[in-house]
């Protein structure tokens, strides 16, 4: 029996009810774009995020909490009835510093109330501008670490296996992996982390969002560390650590 | 619009339903062992394969088909009741010829089912074994083609993702690709074509099966063209064309 913790990636939430997540800490991961605004909102001062999974909680959490925002997406455009959109670039510091902002996000949200169900111990959410923040503190803890694509509808992508390969690429050395799946997007990584912009490209939800004019923010968010902050879920809230 | 058809890989079962199956060629993918031994049956002249889920349906069809065998392992052992196992060591031309093999394979007969229930036009069994056949087989029918993983339990791995990446490598001047588990999967293929074996050594199946003594079979599984021939399933069959 090895003592080392394991990392496990969970490549779509539909394959979640497949795996143990008693007791492990658990890694959100929506890079395009859901847990890179939230990790740049919070980087840049935001008080707390919190995320919903439809508009109309959206809505009635923005209206009852002092001085927030509400934000969500639907094909690029800004959700009537919601202030701002999932670009970090909405999210600077001279417009979110000590703000709350309530984030529409249907993939990540989802995944993130599964896993609390399912028994994780405890939630993070992460993507390449928090990379560095998460590995030190996973690096410290001892736990077993479970990986989990938000993906799209179900659906597993390129953007966030990379990202669960970067993560388990940094661990391996303390980490005993033993899941194809993680042994795969480590080899997608170790691959293309000369420069992750090539096989992004080719990415359906590249294709998707560049179409609407979204080009800067996509390279934004796989840019490690422009955000390094922790990302941790308490009481229905994100916080920075 | 595109006029060329499509790949589409489906890494785990329990993610077909996410598809849209209707009228494409689905090839069912299980290269530790099932589709290995299939198609090395069939090339070593079985008269057919008839595939099964389990024991009892593997013993009552045996007995009501002339000149049978049946088969079927776990744990590696020939399971009670059985008479053979799951390697394509098994089935030489001097002892598979002109007989009919019933054979338990629980991953890769649920994924048939399913392909079949779900719209597929026609359902082909692939491994490395019988990588060109289908490739050139697909070439020629200017269909859609979903590459099914049989995965383990559900869970998605690397041997039957590399095949998938594979077969799209093969095709991907004739056809479009628009799939991230496929791109993901050419991507690993690509980079470890030139010797599979190091990467598939790291398998969850392969740690597994080698140590029941197997390497020699999962060797053979991950060799392209030993037994080159194109397996079809028609009417509760599995036949060489």
């Amino acid at each position: 029996m090895s003592l080392k913790p394991s990392i496990t990636t969970i490549a779509s939430p539909q394959l979640l009810d497949l795996y143990n997540l008693k007791d492990s800490i658990f890694v959100v991961i929506d890079v395009f774009r859901a847990t890179s605004t939230i990790a740049t909102a919070l980087y840049n001062g935001a008080k707390q995020v919190i995320p919903v999974t439809n508009t109309e909680d959206c809505i009635r959490i923005g209206k009852a909490t002092e001085n927030s925002v509400t934000a969500g997406e639907r094909e690029g455009k800004v959700i009537p009835g919601l202030q701002h959109g999932n670009s970090p670039h909405e999210y600077g510091i001279d417009f979110i510093q000590n703000k709350t902002l309530v984030i529409t996000t249907t993939n990540g949200t989802k995944l993130l109330n599964m896993a609390l169900k399912n028994g994780a111990a405890s939630v993070l959410t992460g993507s390449f501008p928090n990379l560095s923040s998460i590995v030190a503190y996973l690096k410290t803890q001892k736990k077993n670490v479970i990986l989990g694509c938000s993906a799209w509808k179900n659906i597993i992508n390129i953007e966030d296996t990379l990202f669960a390969g970067a993560v388990a690429t940094a661990l391996k050395e303390d980490f005993e992996i033993n899941c194809d799946s993680t042994t795969m997007a480590m080899s997608l990584y170790e691959s293309n982390q000369q420069d992750l912009l090539p096989f992004v490209k080719k990415a359906s939800h590249w294709k998707r969002l560049s179409a609407y004019g979204l080009e800067e923010d996509l390279k934004y968010c796989i840019t490690p560390d422009v955000a390094n902050i922790l990302v941790m879920y308490q009481n229905g809230k994100l916080l920075k650590f």
